[in-house]
């Protein structure tokens, strides 16, 4: 039987062969990524020119490695899988530690040729015959935070510890969510593991989502999917993991056209879509509908905690912005206005200005652009401890008069306190916009509170997590 | 008759009532955008104190200002409305120059007490009866950008010359578009005009509809509409614009609770949504689902051509972007992939690394990672060429080896040429992703290709445009 994929991430020593001192190839950047990542059981350039990388002396093959290796890296051309083979098969053959390979290079099966099918197979049989585990070849790599991992060539990501953990048939989509996560407002989204699979000649994407499945320390499970000869068992691993936690699944090939660009891609068979559509909703996967929603509903699900129902407050200062949101809670199938009661509508208005209009429609208060920080946060106390509110959108639009850093730290403050009173609900601050408010956003996110650049994108991933609450309720 | 709207935007000569040397009040802020807009025909602070704010006299009345003012600018409470009202009716008794007032105070009908009314009742008749035009009250201002005017209290705008107008019945929705813009990777979208309405006791949207369709420095007109006492003249007026130009709609009340709020926060009543639905449709109207939509739409809109049919061809060098965006184009509903020639496959083959896949299925390449700068740039140009392509959507996940700078002036450089030889198509670039591609991104905003942080967004906006350009086709 394989070695568990799971082994890889805990490797020590590794090897990066094709290293480069060259910043703009891949070589490069795997071994700088591992350093980022903090790395340090031991990092050895693979280099036939022996030349000193980022600090590390490079060794001309994995086999002259004096210290133990037991993942290998390959970032060197596919034409040199014969000589990387020979190499690793020495290795093995003399010391026997190799564990794993991740193979980021590109130019095998996918290329459909028959030298690079031949490349494939010929790495592959050989990882087979030695017990090594293969991740790709034509893959983006692993990350693993708590590991210190980052065998990927990704410019620009974060290393920040989270319970994010994502399993993807593709390379680039993976890469531009880690890369987005350095764009918000806090500069960083905390996540755990990151596994792509690329051609798939060994572990797949079905083990991939096992592995995250079983991994206690993944929160939340996001898949990008194109599709599996073995469609049924993706479905059923997907559903063992929704099972202790929530999994979200962007899963591509819905169109025709789509199916089709996905079997080119890696050769998936992407099966009919409207199956994986009914499968995946009986087995308790969540479908979202593009990489944003994935991204957004990865974040809040690991944030934020699960509402009991789906009555949901609006608290909003800003009249349009906040009918918007009305629109958009009721078109969301799940969601309704939380009807207050008379003792909160009281509070309300004790807290709000005086031009305030409370519960007109229910569920709805518009405290309007003359509500101060602190007005702010007392009518969000007020509708956090009504029984009859399960979540709340908080919707503000930057005015002069508002101190909108001091509303951040206060709402931070006073969800704290009601959480010490075993009050804990999911708020979802709609801050908008632009740059002008990125101070108060970058408070609220450094304060492990997701905030949303729009009522659609809050109302979004509320409504996912409604129905996660819904389907975790419905267990024995 | 009453004077145009349209004179306002020419005064000569402004009063800001209720100037503050306080930056946290509207009053000074008013005064600030004013300056940062570039108004030079003479700025009054109107101010009991008399004193010098942002280097200008302050005058202790509107009656006492010795140059010409024909627009005054209300910041004060409106509880002082009977002695500004008083001030403004000595003005015109004494000078009768003014030709307009804006009330960006809150506080009058909207609140639903008696006083309010009678604030707004008392300002509203002044005006009617001194045929002055009032825009407002509680509305957040009117902006030209050519006319160097910003009456609004909204910090942090930049006043960037372009031909997108935005008529609003919520003052905070246009705040939050235009702080949006101030995020964009160039830092400025540049926009025409801007009017808020607000409590539209003389002003109303139709008639801040009827002055954008017919200016002809608006080239693209956004509403947010919450309705109207006169539907049917407001979708009228929206149906002529719509003979002008692009006309983009964001019609909120949706929902009978988003219609009650609607209703509660500007006294509209939203009426059937489903009558604006087939009314704006009839009359060549495009609706759009959200904020960040309509901001989406309004910015290509204004800065590219249209399409001239709904064939569309995906240039990727990345898989699973790729195919998600085929299947948003599937579901797009009116675009189709673009079938290319055998001489233009043949220059795909020719111009991208070998690896790549072409036209597998039709219209859409990927040409994988390993594509350089000038790889991509030869690749757009092969589809620009073939006369089968409508539009294309260009989409570059950042790698190392990619020098995105480079590309993006190419890209530029490349599709000026093409213009020069007639060939003109809309292009959207999708760049992923976060801080590490935002000067690639600027350099092809300030370049004037707007660029796009998903090809779901892209493929909405040209979806969008392409019914545009079927509206246009089928008129006489």
């Amino acid at each position: 039987m394989a070695r568990p994929l799971e082994e890889l991430f805990a490797a020590r020593g590794c090897a990066v062969v094709g290293a480069s001192r060259n910043p703009q190839k891949a070589g490069h950047q795997i071994l700088a990524n591992m350093v980022a990542a903090g790395y340090d059981r031991g990092l050895y350039p693979v280099n036939p020119g022996g030349e000193e990388i980022l600090g590390f002396a490079s060794y001309a093959s994995v086999a002259d490695i004096p210290g133990r290796v037991e993942l290998a890296i390959l970032a060197s051309p596919a034409a040199s899988t014969p000589a990387v083979v020979d190499d690793l098969r020495r290795r093995m053959d003399e010391r026997g530690d190799l564990l794993g390979v991740v193979c980021s290079a590109a130019g095998y099966a996918e290329v459909g040729t028959a030298e690079g099918r031949a490349h494939q197979e010929l790495l592959a049989s050989f990882c087979a015959e030695a017990g090594v585990r293969l991740v790709g070849p034509n893959c983006v790599g692993i990350i693993d935070t708590a590991a210190c991992v980052d065998t990927t060539f990704i410019a620009g990501i974060v290393h920040a510890p989270g319970g994010i953990s994502l399993a993807s048939q593709s390379g680039a989509l993976g890469a531009w969510l880690l890369m987005d996560w350095s764009a918000t407002p806090a500069g960083r989204v905390g996540f755990r593991r990151f596994i792509t699979v690329g051609n798939m000649a060994d572990v797949d994407i079905i083990e991939g989502i096992e592995t995250l499945g079983a991994d206690e320390g993944t929160r939340v499970l996001g898949l990008y999917v194109e599709g599996s000869p073995a469609a049924r068992r993706l479905v059923e691993a997907a559903g063992v993991a929704a099972r202790r936690k929530p999994v979200l699944a962007l899963k591509v090939g819905r169109s025709e056209e789509g199916a089709r660009a996905a079997k080119s891609h890696t050769g998936s068979l992407a099966g009919t879509d409207a199956l994986y559509e009914g499968a995946f909703q009986q087995v308790g996967v969540q479908r979202v509908r593009s990489p944003r929603e994935l991204s957004d509903a990865m974040r809040a699900f690991d944030a934020l905690p699960l509402p009991r129902g789906g009555r949901v407050f609006i608290l909003t200062q800003a009249g349009g912005p906040g009918i918007f949101c009305v629109d958009e809670l009721s078109a969301a199938g799940n969601l309704a206005p939380a009807a207050v009661s008379a003792k909160t509508k009281a509070a309300l208005r004790a807290a709000a200005p005086p031009i305030a209009s409370i519960c007109e429609p229910e569920g709805h208060a518009d405290i309007t652009a003359a509500a101060t920080a602190a007005q702010h946060v007392d009518c969000l106390e007020a509708v956090l401890r009504d029984d009859g509110v399960d979540a709340v959108v908080f919707i503000t639009v930057a005015t002069l008069f508002l101190d909108l850093e001091e509303m951040g730290r206060s709402m931070l403050a006073r969800m704290a306190a009601l959480r010490a009173e075993g009050i804990d609900k999911p708020v979802y601050p709609v801050i908008l916009s632009g740059n002008w408010v990125m101070p108060c956003r970058r408070i609220l996110e450094e304060g492990g509170l997701p905030t949303w650049d729009g009522p659609d994108r809050a109302v979004r991933v509320l409504s996912l997590m409604t129905e996660r609450a819904a389907v975790e309720g419905r267990r024995p």
